[in-house]
């Protein structure tokens, strides 16, 4: 096993990783991709000079969900590390994960009482609307505020969904996260209690049923929303931070609280910048680049383009990346990198298994390998179709932050 | 450690792989291989609307017999599992192996006694023909049909060679087999005494030492096979089950004992059929074409040319299985993997290490990297150089039975 750390040099090199989310396609018109299609006159310029090739996020075959897709390009192997269920909820919705937290995914469910026993009718509680679900954790959040030493943390997601922070006064063990599902995966039945299953997770299964024997008398009377139900009991996962782990002083230039988490959980500070667009991204870019090491650009809207099945969208994204291109340049990065976190084809509407493309723009490089920065070309690179999880040392080197191994 | 069988996901699709043995060769005439001295207009036409590339069956280097080099194709890491010689040699002659099995290879020998004590004068028997074999074989089975509560299977193979199997009324841990050859290796020496090298190996020996000393009493007034030798012993490797593996209900078509017993061995239904060509196994697949998901084609001539040397036998056998695909293409499967198990260059007329070039026809490919289905322009396709180990994966997420990979 290769202790990546050992051979860190301390330099002053500063490089630029750009995540274009599921840029990877296949043919949607013409027999072109998205990059095919779009007109990119500086990524062009920019592929010839730069070593290409393919990343393939988790194993062959493997479609990555975001998290596992990004874990890999910031050069954890997803195979190794995990993010729960939970935690990428609380991630998704903003939220702060700690070492001392217990992330849940939360439903508001429907249940009848039989002899004062909970009986489900409805998993999801008809899908209530996200207002009536902000309604209902303001409600919530008012009255239950600590459970024990437990600081309760709620916060509305779309429709039934929601996240619940068990946030105790010290930190946790992975085994924490042990505690069941009280979802019982389907009606006319009793919700599950949830219960320790480790010694460590039994206290955070209390503090659960607290929680919602709590919650269902603060609902009784609501019509549809009248109990919860948890899933996917989640701990931060035990990884070594970024910045250490290679050395980096690290940020992430993002918009969504998805990406600003997964940047977050891994220990890069999240810079707060105005606008939503990749010219605001490149804004602060620039006005943070005195200060950082590393940055991660993560742009959304291609990944969005390819779920909508979009491909004209996702052309105009990229077309519009191509432009804000050279102002990322005039910054004279020592390394940029661009790759996605995983392929979303347009004619399957969904995140797939298919390698990225990947390029790497320094100085040392082979180059002139690929004409253009698109899934065909790049397969023409020198990187070759390689995991991930090992883009990370690949950018240190060409840093000149990794010195020789062995004598 | 990816668990595949987490992600499954139940659909009716259906993929087809095709396994044409030792396909993958060197240069033979005007520095083309035999793939691209084929007249294959069928097969070229698919390579450009599919995914391709090259597996490697083993590892760098390595040159995989039969066993490893379907195992790998069937997604089982050939390093981590190894089908022992006897279980091979027996699946070669069309035994059926079973968890209770102890398969050996055997030998005739010509022994010569000193003190009643035999001494090894020709560890072959002058390879006698194969038709002795039979007459010996015959003899011996007659003779002994049981030892204690074991049945004992007897089958020729060729010259001096037989398969012994030990059916024990119980299942075998795979600590069963260890137990010693009792080939010396060289002339002028005592047979080696069979003894158990574990607990559950012992009886294991001591039925082999009664079977040997049965034999040889047999044997005694022969005038060259008066012994037997005996080596390889092996019980069927832990495997899970390929359909449960990955969630197929699978079988094999195939025309040699070898390949249909590898199948069975990772629990693939094997199609009983007649005829012998190709086009017999395509009506096969037709026949059977609704029963099933997964379809393991094996068609052996390519790799018995290569083993010859006659090149242009090779190619025609190419060139009579470019001719059949349109009735494969007919069934519209949802995926069509074509490969091999190893390469078999007929300038080695052996099998070898070189990768081996694969190609998977479905709608979610990239496509159009490679102008035709040969080793160097499979180089160029997308899948890149990959173990062969992984090709299930691929062939799972192209035939949408794949879930995401975390959230």
């Amino acid at each position: 096993m290769l202790e990546i750390q050992k051979l860190l040099k301390k330099e002053k090199t500063k490089i630029v990783l750009v995540v274009l989310d599921g840029i990877g396609d296949l043919p949607v018109k013409d027999g072109k991709t998205p990059l095919e299609l779009a007109q990119t006159p500086n990524l062009d310029s920019l592929a010839k000079d730069s070593a290409t090739g393919l990343q393939i996020p988790v194993d062959y075959g493997i479609t990555p969900g975001s998290g596992p897709g990004h874990l890999g390009i910031f050069g954890y192997d997803p195979l190794r590390y995990e993010i729960g269920r939970g935690i990428l909820e609380a991630l998704g919705l903003g939220l702060d994960v700690r070492e001392s937290d217990v992330a849940i995914r939360g439903n508001f469910a429907t249940v009848k009482y039989e002899d004062s026993q909970p009986i489900v009718v409805d998993r999801r509680a008809g899908r209530i609307s996200t207002d009536e679900n902000r309604r209902l954790i303001e409600k919530l959040s008012q009255k239950i505020k600590r459970i024990d030493d437990v600081e309760i943390i709620l916060c509305s997601g779309r429709e039934h969904r929601f996240s619940l922070i068990l946030r105790f006064p010290h930190p946790l063990p992975s085994s924490a996260e042990q505690v069941n599902d009280t979802d019982p995966q389907a009606v006319n039945r009793a919700p599950l209690i949830p219960r320790g299953q480790s010694p460590e997770a039994e206290p955070i299964a209390e503090v659960a049923r607290k929680f919602i024997d709590l919650a269902g008398e603060i609902l009784r009377d609501e019509e549809k929303a009248n109990y919860v139900l948890l899933r996917g009991f989640s701990v931060k996962p035990a990884l070594e931070p970024f910045p250490r782990r290679f050395g980096l002083n690290s940020c992430c230039i993002a918009v969504y609280p998805m990406y600003k988490g997964l940047a977050r959980l891994v220990g890069m500070d999240v810079i707060t910048f105005e606008g939503e667009d990749i010219e605001d991204e490149i804004q602060a870019l620039r006005q943070w680049w005195d200060a950082y090491d590393f940055f991660f650009i993560h742009i959304k809207k291609t990944d969005s383009y390819g779920e909508d099945g979009n491909f004209e969208g996702k052309v105009k994204v990229i077309e519009a990346f191509d432009r804000a291109l050279p102002e990322v340049l005039k910054l004279n990065p020592d390394v940029l990198a661009i790759t996605g976190d995983h392929s979303t084809p347009c004619k399957m509407k969904s995140h797939s298994w298919h390698p990225v493309p990947v390029l790497i723009y320094s100085p040392f490089v082979l180059g002139n390998t690929s004409q253009r920065f698109t899934e065909r070309e790049c397969l023409k690179g020198e990187l070759g179709i390689f995991p991930s999880h090992k883009l990370m040392q690949v950018l240190l080197a060409h840093a000149g932050r990794l010195q020789k191994f062995g004598a």
